[in-house]
């Protein structure tokens, strides 16, 4: 059957867009663990071909999703088995120097609150750079650490300035070692949204998510390694249409070509600039931005 | 042609989901008053029978709608032209002593943006009870005056509370005149979004809006008159696909019927906690609920 | 010597103003117990007769003062054993009864840093009553368990009301069967700032903290008990001036008396509405209201 | 009279501490001018030698105050006639030419209230330069106009870097002709909080305000120039008790030696970490942020 390839950001869910024609697909790598205990799938999508690549419309790198679907409900402890499996990701994603300096980059619109995941995990960082800085490691014991710094960029309307200028002003400046930059994503199917959790070693492109605030945070821009960490908290407007189309001629057993999709999207053009999120989204963005905001400390606080 | 009649809090929506048939429709009085120059469009719906409430699904009562395309854009005089239609519209609803004690509730949360309309115009409003209270009017000039308070009600997952209840204890105690609620809608079509501003004396009902935040603020219920004023702020999630079935097969020459529509309600349950809203909510929430607030400030300023 | 009486909401700091040859005073007993392991001092000030309230220049009742200096310091568990120090002696100074109704009522202003621990407070409290309501006790698992509500009054100029006429109404209205008034305190003396909670069974008297937002919740004035919450935030403006020259006067062996210090308090009238806190208020906030909210919440969460 | 020099973030205070008989003092030159119908003082002082730079303690260049007693207080406009007034100046401390790229920064911390008016004055800002990069002048009808942006740097313990670094290393990246770095000061008397602008091209020097979130904004570290914007909201902990002291030893005729003060200064330690405001912090900091924010629109959205 014949997808239209609605917008994700998740490499999951390209993968699952991909016709099953080409399921033996050259240079798409997919690897799946399951912890039954904590219902927590660990599934690492491994682009590894320019091919590849053009097959999933994603750069070519790791992709690693953590599906859990308690990660936005209320837990007394704020799910840190959650927080432990982000830091034993990033320890095999992170390249292997025992001390770096870590720029943790908040992307996304702290006013807006399904776009706030980025700026609200780096509010509870265990910064440290400026002790460091100050009073060297003997204030921490002499012991092997990261060094680390955390950046909001803010938004466009506000700064006139992409956040992938901010950002590469400020790595010109402190020259970190490593960029790990956080943001809210968008996914395609709303069951996805708010109980995934997505690790790349390739970065953030441009044109996803609640706004267009990324500008292309990868290391041929940057000329640091960038690791980027994302949770889909909105469905594009557009996309939530056409999936409910897909379902319901799947239903009825009906063709749904992708020009008739098309014509869709173009009869729904105020969709375009329109997102869909949960009523409950300022809980689910308090809960999730502190399990990952652990996760990072955890990965981060000893040599890794 | 039956169409299903999907959710809108607007009284202008639910006319036109009325079929055209029963477009002579008892009971339901429509006026519309358009300004060219300022391009300002008022339609006044008032429902005054029981089978007029029973078609339109909204108590009887008087609706007021203000449509004008610009309402969220940005103006340097934050579009004082229509706080005065507001100021206007508002005079005509009250009651009409000359002073009175009006008690503004601004419903909504705060900590989700498109929900947030309330808490903003309370924020901005000349409040003068306390003054009154300690110095009475000697404080201004001993002109004539309404005497203005100003509740948020939070939101119940925080409070514990229903917003009615909150509202119905304050009252007890200052014991205002009248209550004028405000509060962010949900449309039933995208276009209506952030360009309209309703406003009705039949008090706020419940099961609309974002969250579930407003249980019956109603003259019954409150014992004093309800002047409810809305700016719709979201689609509902299901709504907007259902919508944009309807569109498609209109389009298509094709008969959509209910029996059909409900099916796809059915298939899309995720829907139901969902909400659409468009990506700059933040920019637009903080211009209209200025422009709604200086409309009050405006209105109750002066002695009616 | 002649002690200037200088403003404290701390009754700690009102019985060391009481000249010594007092110290055999009637009516008001005090008892100390000092945890070494864990630094943490509580001070029980019982005031238990009208000559006893008169030389304290605070209402009978009792008052118990925790003070720990870490309170403020950042800390990996957010000083659970602070938690649980306030829970017991809530404990203890909460009426017997198994399952209540508890209103927690978050006083101060959101928008000023010192004085936005009551809101905090609330921020993070568990509440149910809405659960409870809707679904009773089965949603819990039918242990028995008290029912938890919050309210955050605002501050007067945003609301033209006193915080004690909001809450008279909603008590009216949802009828606890006890309050708990949390709000940030003036101290008299800097070094009692953020390591300092007063927890009394008289409720929270008007004149007092950052602003003027607390009129009587009082027993007398709600119907109901009201134990109050609080932790000093701030220092009055005046207060920290005539506090300084005492120090200085002592140190030069000089006599510094009471007329004296009234012309110099008449000297700087502008220090009237002003405050002294500290330059890192906002993340002591943050984290001696996270305490605050965890003793609640252990205090409550299970039968007493 | 041997004056103890408290800190002080104003020229105009600075100048007053420096003794009569130093009042021919060569390289200082005070001219002031005072506008009677609206009640503003204008005071430029220029310090053109190092000399007079050593005497004020304060580096080479222009420093214009804007004194008017109603800044903070409610105005229905805004108070549109000092953002004029700002206007005026800046247009004649800032270099002729005729279009430039302005980057505005927004020191402080916007959790702290005091701290907060540099952040404030960028949300109000007109910024324009993202729309100038995709769009062009077309965007705005061929004028001739400024390119404006505006950073918030955020605070050294969430950020873990300077203030000057952010700064530093944008510039780098987007290259603006000039920076306005905004800011809340520190004032020795509490009389000139909340009513006094200071506007210098001196940039901004370390070790003032709230925090010491500034560090050597100055063309010579940047590169460019910086004009430093700032209004005095609180009064340093430990200045208000020496100024306290010498008001009142003044009116009693005594000598207050400055070795004296050091005493007292030093007996006074916790001081050094707090900071005394206004209790109605929170709406000064609204109110005055945006009639900064309208100076800096007004100043730069023509060519000057």
């Amino acid at each position: 059957m014949n997808h239209f390839q609605a917008r994700t950001d998740l490499a999951l869910e390209a993968r699952e867009s991909v016709s099953d024609a080409d399921s033996s697909l050259h240079g798409v790598i997919v690897n799946e663990e399951y912890d039954e205990e904590k219902d927590i799938r660990v599934t690492t999508v491994d682009i590894t071909t320019k091919n590849g690549a053009k097959a999933m419309g994603k750069p070519m790198g790791r992709y690693v999703t953590i599906e859990t679907p308690t990660l936005s409900e209320e837990d007394e402890d704020y799910h840190r088995e959650i927080s432990e499996c982000i830091a034993r990701i990033i320890h095999t994603i992170i390249p292997g120097r025992e001390e770096m300096s870590v720029l943790v980059v908040g992307l996304g619109n702290r006013e807006v609150t399904a776009d706030a995941l980025g700026p609200h995990v780096v509010d509870n960082l265990a910064i440290n750079r400026h002790m460091l800085m100050e009073y060297g490691k003997a204030a921490y014991g002499n012991k092997k650490m990261h060094t680390l710094s955390g950046l909001e960029t803010g938004v466009m309307g506000k700064t006139g300035m992409e956040a992938s200028e901010i950002v590469k002003g400020v790595v010109s400046q402190i020259k970190p070692d490593i960029i790990i930059a956080v943001d809210a994503l968008a996914a395609r199917n709303t069951k996805r949204l708010n109980r995934t959790i997505q690790i790349t070693d390739t970065g953030i492109m441009p044109g996803s998510g609640v706004g267009n605030h990324r500008n292309a945070l990868t290391k041929s821009n940057m000329g640091i390694p960038v690791i980027a960490i994302g949770v889909p908290t909105v469905v594009d407007g557009a996309t939530i249409v056409i999936d409910a189309f897909e379902r319901l001629f799947e239903e009825e057993n009906k063709v749904c070509n992708r020009e008739y999709m098309e014509e869709c999207r173009k009869a729904l053009p105020e969709l375009s600039n329109m997102y869909v999120t949960c009523k409950d989204i300022d809980a689910v963005i308090k809960r999730v931005s502190y399990t990952l905001s652990e996760g990072l400390n955890i990965a981060l606080s000893e040599k890794s």
